[in-house]
């Protein structure tokens, strides 16, 4: 009989063109799909909960996989294959849904961060992004707090994609600080392609003065792309959470 | 008229041979000398509080050198050295200390970090010590805690050294945990080569059940390097600090 199951596992992007499959690049998912196949030793499709663009990190990613039959390595399956996965993508544990239960379409909400550094440090290349400009986090954190009362993010969206609308339920819009970084941590129930980058590169302005909170709201008001600030290198930000509903997995 | 400085700085030890220059690979020594050289366009000697061993990191070491003349970019001199300096060296900050300050004879005291990690992570590579085996982090921290009454360390210091004594004041020497790391902290006056990495790997020994803390004190006071258990990896390894008594400086 087959059986559904959710992967959760996490990865460093540096070294990859993102999550999805592609012809001209090595992505996580391509990786994670033949370390699968072979410990398996069956063909394994595996269907994230979503894509991350070139060199952006997942503390959290989700996918799901079917398989006939079994799992091998009960005990430690996680453990198993980690051991054949190279040391950037670490699985955490594997659980049985429903086999109905899509890792895309069934998650509810989507959490991600943004890392910066206001000065050189030489633990977290590639894991941070440095901006070396005064920023006002107190006004970046007045701007994020308006998010929430918007639906409609087209002008944080990348242009010419397919999605149907440009509507996003986001719950949670905020700057914290924690050691030397600074965190933007944006909660939603759905994120456009390019959007957290587009929104934090747009909070930069507002933190530079460049870009009061007002011209901030009439940004998102404009529904225009080009009128959003640049976005920012994908090395600072992060997938760290997908949540799902509990009807979905198998106790 | 020549003046001395004290030098603040972090690295990733990963690429290095450790602090100290040789002929035979890259040292962190080496590639500040020469950025120093560069834009203080002077030969410069720095001499550094210690040694660190390939591949231990600093989040804090300290280096002395001396300069006729006025320092140019008085604003913002570690800015600009570290625009000179590799991603994995990072200046902090200059300070004018007397002119018989010493980096390394007046060091009071420093502190090592010891980092350990139970699950696979792919942000921390190289950065962290792996150990895949089930510790008793509690019979650990009672062995640790021995250690401040003892003062002479033979049993964990390399053999060969050219030391007049193997006599170190550990003044503080515990297992803390803060996330997923368990991290050893050890502070004293003074460190033998290999000390920290040797009280290490004894103390897993401790945590696997394969030593009791009376057979902990017993290799302590044996004063045998070979009672000790083996040396851990040096990836887990960081200095993190070096106190100078107050008189040194230049206010």
């Amino acid at each position: 009989m087959k059986k559904r199951y959710f992967l959760y596992f996490s990865y460093k992007g540096t070294a990859y063109h993102g999550w999805q499959i592609q012809p001209n690049g090595i992505s996580v998912q391509e990786v994670l799909t033949k370390a699968l196949c072979t410990i398996l030793r069956t063909e394994i499709e595996l269907t994230g909960a979503g894509r991350t663009d070139t060199g952006v990190h997942a503390r959290l990613m989700v996918a799901h996989f079917d398989l006939e039959g079994s799992l091998p390595f009960q005990f430690d399956f996680a453990g198993k294959l980690n051991s054949y996965l190279p040391k950037d993508i670490a699985v955490y544990k594997l659980v049985e849904v429903l086999p109905d239960a899509h890792a895309r379409f069934d998650a509810v909400s989507r959490k991600y961060e943004y890392h910066v550094v206001l000065q050189k440090t030489v633990f977290k290349n590639d894991m941070v992004a440095r901006v070396s400009n005064n920023l006002d986090f107190e006004a970046m954190n007045s701007a994020a707090g308006t998010l929430v009362k918007f639906i409609d993010f087209t002008s944080f969206s990348k242009l010419h994609t397919e999605v149907k609308t440009n509507n996003c339920n986001i719950k949670l819009a905020q700057w914290t600080q924690k050691e030397d970084e600074w965190i933007f941590t944006i909660q939603a129930d759905r994120f456009l392609r390019n959007m957290v980058r587009a929104i934090v590169g747009t909070l930069f302005e507002v933190g530079r003065g460049k870009m009061t909170l007002n011209e901030f709201i009439s940004v998102i008001e404009a529904k225009d792309r080009c009128k959003a600030g640049v976005s920012v290198p994908a090395q600072g930000l992060y997938l760290v959470d997908i949540q799902y509903p509990d009807r979905i997995f198998i106790k």
